[in-house]
């Protein structure tokens, strides 16, 4: 099913406009262009809103955020939404400072989002009301677990429920959910934390695969969180002994690149709740 | 004959002011310093031009553009005319937003420019009042082939004449003209077009190219044209079956940085008119 | 003993607020991660203090400056002080314009700055008024040799003594010091001045150590300089016939990611005087 999804980006290949940060912008694009998706990026309030109208889907991460991006993501976003194309927010940081919290909180009562993308850190911050999130990595102390799995997943579920849109909690575990249905996704694995930008590049995809499938946003949405996963299996299969996180970072667009529908059912390990 | 002005930028090690964007920075400069010259990015207004004057030639692009950008540019521009430095500009997205064509053609307004360096669309968006630029690829129905070859030539050409410049347009086939002559190039291959930023890297090639061979700006342009086709042959041909696009990338700045004269002369394939 | 320092780098997982440019900002957080540690990169003044109290150290980049930028930098740089964080200033490009140096000559007024990392034509144009600085490359006649190590050496402890502070300054040979005691350090190899970013790397890959080893702030620093020089080796090693500095710069992360503490005490090679 999954692959479906996949093949659909690599036919339809959506323009995404993204509005994103810089340390990762490079990486973002060169792996929607793995994916068949074409990046354009720009970011300034004088003219993002006709960019987006350009494209037929929206990316809007707050890493690096100024009050001149955040101005852009709002006239973005409303565009986006009147043209009916979905929009992908990556609350990058969100409960690390009081501008990052406040900006995505805006953005989330402004607009209407079709996938929130983010680690459960970030959520708990947006969402929970709970402890200071710890920049861009999970508080180790909100790992979603085999453990906490259930009690995670009815967590998002309710989260996805309230805000009304898809949530997708990166982590060990990933769970992508709507306020009826929750996919618990086994990919992936630990050195993925070791590339910098990995959740945003996943955003980025993600960005790509509702857009070539808006009527499966839930669906596509884990198809896109799967294969990150998958092809950072790859790229790990791939590495020799004496690379690190930087082969592993280029290994992951190139499996992006290559992977075919049907390798990406095959390696696709998840459930349904 | 190109081999030579490959020599001259190994032996000169122009310096080269680049005010580019955030998404491809990294990839210029690391193929500038393969090529022998010397990146310097600096883009605040407050000291473009005091940059400027430190180097040997200016770089403009003006993707992720924005008014301080533009007026940065606005300053180095006049300063390197003033110091007789060669200027390319690279009018990314020209055509995709008012605030981008604007700027665009403020810039060709105000400063003398060496070489304009993009793809088809823009050129059609700034010069021929055609249909809308869809960001950075080339609208398909715009494309340079066998069969529009004389046809297109005649028009880039034209263009040249009236802007009284070297226009680079690279596509499948790449077209470099003044009033007078136009090289069609038809080395690369179709994989570049996967690669974030190729064009942005191309026109920082060939500022290195220009900076080096002043009194040649249309043959060095050619061959910095010429030499990045052949980068992309050769880092296709070092591809492994289980790589993509960012190896293709690293392949792409090492095939330049490995690149000899005799290899450049030997490999380029391209028409005279 | 350097390798104790890497150890402890590998145990604490410092965060690291980094303030820095567009162009190296994803090679630097790829090569903290590499180092074990983790970067959070934030450059916002409206929310730069709050990140910076997050963290454990801070590290001021002054590449692509503008006055946002130095804003933040104030502004996370009292915290830092405030809190007792490690901070790390490379000053990029000081020399290279008015507003570079005078930026970074009031960051060192209004700031307890730990390490300053840059190289030798930016310490002069800071501290020696002498000639103009080329941009981010040292001055040739500015080299530090074999010949003038005693002379530049006692050159540098004397910026050392007068800034109260430990200066860095790298080159073909590299000298930590501070006003009492100096190492000069061997190891590296030229190909590291054609990766962009080299020394803006260094400079996070400092602040990850003196953040990990705040007590020893001299010899963690030089344990820093002397791992990037031992990758450098390393890399070179590992390169192929037909790569160049694309494949090294990824090769050099690499061998951060992959070092060990007894590998870098076995290959620095370094003086004490």
């Amino acid at each position: 099913m999954f692959g479906n999804y996949l093949s659909d980006v690599r036919k339809k290949q959506p323009h995404i406009h993204c509005i994103t940060n810089y340390v990762s912008a490079n990486d973002c694009a060169n792996l929607l262009l793995a994916s068949g998706s074409s990046p354009i990026m720009a970011d300034c309030p004088l003219e993002s809103a006709e960019i987006t109208a350009l494209c037929d889907g929206l990316l809007l991460n707050t890493g690096i955020l100024n009050p001149e991006k955040l101005s852009a993501m709002q006239k973005s976003g409303k565009t986006a939404n009147a043209l009916h194309h979905p929009v992908v927010l990556d609350p990058v940081g969100a409960g690390a400072s009081r501008f990052r919290t406040e900006s995505v909180q805006s953005l989330l009562k402004e607009l209407r989002i079709d996938v929130i993308r983010g680690n459960l850190s970030e959520m708990k911050a947006l969402f929970c009301h709970a402890e200071i999130s710890h920049g861009v990595d999970a508080v180790a102390s909100d790992r979603i677990t085999e453990e906490n799995l259930p009690e995670m997943t009815k967590l998002i579920r309710q989260i996805a429920a309230v805000q009304n849109t898809v949530i997708a909690v990166t982590g060990q575990i990933d769970i992508v959910a709507d306020k009826n249905q929750a996919y618990c996704i086994h990919n992936g694995c630990s050195m993925m934390k070791s590339v910098t930008g990995s959740g945003c590049q996943l955003s980025a995809l993600t960005a790509a695969f509702i857009t070539a499938n808006p009527e499966h946003i839930l669906e596509s949405t884990a198809a896109a969180v799967c294969m990150m996963g998958v092809c950072g299996e790859i790229a790990l299969e791939h590495l020799k002994h004496y690379e690190g996180n930087s082969a592993f970072r280029n290994r992951i667009i190139d499996a992006v690149y290559c992977l075919d529908a049907e390798t990406l059912d095959k390696k696709a390990k998840y459930q349904i709740f």
